[in-house]
């Protein structure tokens, strides 16, 4: 099958090679959906939110109450990722997966509560194994759900205030980095504030060590939604989906599945590379390379919805293009 | 104007400046309209085609015939370019400015023959001035009726087989850097047909010497599409459009376009960095950044229509996003 996708892609209508990066996204897709012919169909992103009980520690420029206000503002379609699910006619689902807050029971957000936040991980691990685990199913059935409408391309995205922190202690425990070399600004902090995340996230480290196991690690700094993501995407891969990976956190949390199940490394397109200092190396930890650089750090599974119609002209000039012999155009082997 | 759209973009329910190259965007297409709600109305891109006479030099891997047999391709709808147009409903014209064909005349193609191949630049100017005021005035017809519909964004691509190597030389006058500095692979020469190409242009540029006139570059080195597309750029300029300027070749005359015009620089989006050698080091010294970087290196004006998309993104968050105070958010500014 890769062979015919190879060939198939090189006997477009184009020098050869000359679609860079959409070639290789050609041949992924192709390869992911084991046909000549893919497809993006019905195409989703789910945003899980939660809170933190580290979010108390001043690691953040916002109060953790901004965390509910921007669930309600994506329930009135006021946020980023609205506008640009809008965009490119993409289904957004939001998730609770532990809020504090207690939102109508009559909007369209799915209630997977798991808590009102997390414990601080400076004391204690964020999470209980039942929290946990309760976190896994929701997030695996959250995607079952979507899977029935046939949707094949999926993107995850988050928001928690606080959660940048956890995001840098996972990566610093995959990647076996510093703090320093696993810490940014997250939504903007301030020299002095970063000094005091820095001065945190230590603490943390050194009180709960070496984390080798994927789960516990979850457990340890992970937010609820940050764990229900982790479930979303064993099941997006468990159903064959295309996995736009966003950005800092959303990525710490797929290095978290990519160490459960490592085969989840061939769905993965990486939407972009977002301006959060460790994002670049947690990509290149992944071997993988990103679709867009365009210094975005917000969020909401944004760099996925930008990047969707990017990923998507790769499918479309597999489908559309003329080949050289139905177009009558002399091609390149001719020629050598 | 301009400090009135940076604080409508600032206070969008997003952490200040976290959607990046957009918000750079979103100010610089608000900045050209002179409107704090910008819009991008009936895209177009226009393709120019022209054959040249150092085609026959051996600068390509693909003969000139390709040229021809490539237009026919744009009519029959199985290029790159139509393919990429057809997903973003972008309107696509294709301009006959002097292939070395007959094409039957009942057919969308726009017919500006100038010629039917520029002369060899090794031992003459690659066109009269009579043909380079032709070439210019029929660019800027075509734009002229493009604007009448209401079309406030265009992109232009090129199929000359040949043109990198005109390109290469303009972009050594204008930017004073070496021949070796301003050649590439084109569509695909190998080590062998390199060497030649290189060889080839250092004569060309020893021949004609210094040329310090922009108009005078174009006629010494141009095709009838690159300088049917100069038309085109300035007059797209004098619409007030937002320009999607795309790779190396596109790239060589919009410097020159620069040149005649530095005022057009204002409207220019630098759609993406191509996979052409020294396309970077171009959009360098017009002080631009790419909105992709794919490695595209195909022409057509493909680059401009793949970002297309992400360019809209920038006017979509600006159009469609909540304000802090619209959303009930608390803002960044109470926190600091």
């Amino acid at each position: 099958m890769e062979k015919e996708l190879q060939h198939k892609i090189n006997f477009k209508t184009k020098p050869l090679g000359s679609l860079g990066m959409l070639e290789k996204l050609a041949l992924q897709i192709g390869k992911i959906q084991n046909t000549l012919s893919p497809t993006l169909t019905n195409p989703h992103i789910i945003v899980f939110a939660g809170d933190h009980g580290i979010a108390h520690e001043g690691v953040s420029p916002f109060p953790q109450e901004v965390t509910f206000q921007m669930v309600m503002n994506f329930l009135q379609g006021g946020a980023a990722i609205n506008s640009f699910c809008l965009q490119h006619d993409i289904n957004l689902q939001v998730v609770d997966a532990g809020v504090n807050f207690d939102f109508d029971p009559n909007t369209a957000l799915i209630n997977n509560k798991v808590g009102r936040e997390t414990a601080s991980f400076l004391a204690a691990k964020a999470m209980t194994p039942e929290q946990y685990k309760e976190c896994i199913e929701n997030g695996r059935s959250v995607v079952k759900e979507v899977a029935k409408t046939g949707c094949n391309v999926i993107g995850f995205g988050e928001m928690g205030i606080g959660n940048t922190s956890p995001a840098s202690l996972i990566m610093s425990q995959i990647c076996n980095m510093t703090i320093e070399e696993c810490t940014g600004r997250g939504s903007g902090v301030n020299d002095e504030q970063l000094q005091k995340k820095l001065k945190t996230l230590k603490a943390a480290k050194e009180f709960h060590g070496n984390i080798e196991n994927a789960d516990e690690l979850m457990m340890t700094f992970g937010g609820f939604e940050m764990a229900q993501m982790l479930g979303a995407f064993l099941e997006a891969k468990d159903q064959g989906m295309v996995i736009l990976v966003d950005g800092f956190i959303t990525t710490s949390v797929f290095m978290v599945a990519a160490e459960l199940n490592p085969s989840i490394l061939e769905n993965a397109v990486y939407s972009h590379q977002s301006d959060e200092g460790g994002h670049k190396r947690m990509i290149e930890h992944l071997g993988g390379e990103p679709v867009l650089k365009l210094s975005l750090r917000l969020g909401e599974g944004t760099g996925a919805a930008i990047a969707y119609p990017v990923v998507k002209s790769a499918v479309q000039f597999l489908d559309t293009m003329a080949s050289f012999e139905d177009a009558g155009v002399s091609n390149h082997d001719e020629f050598k």
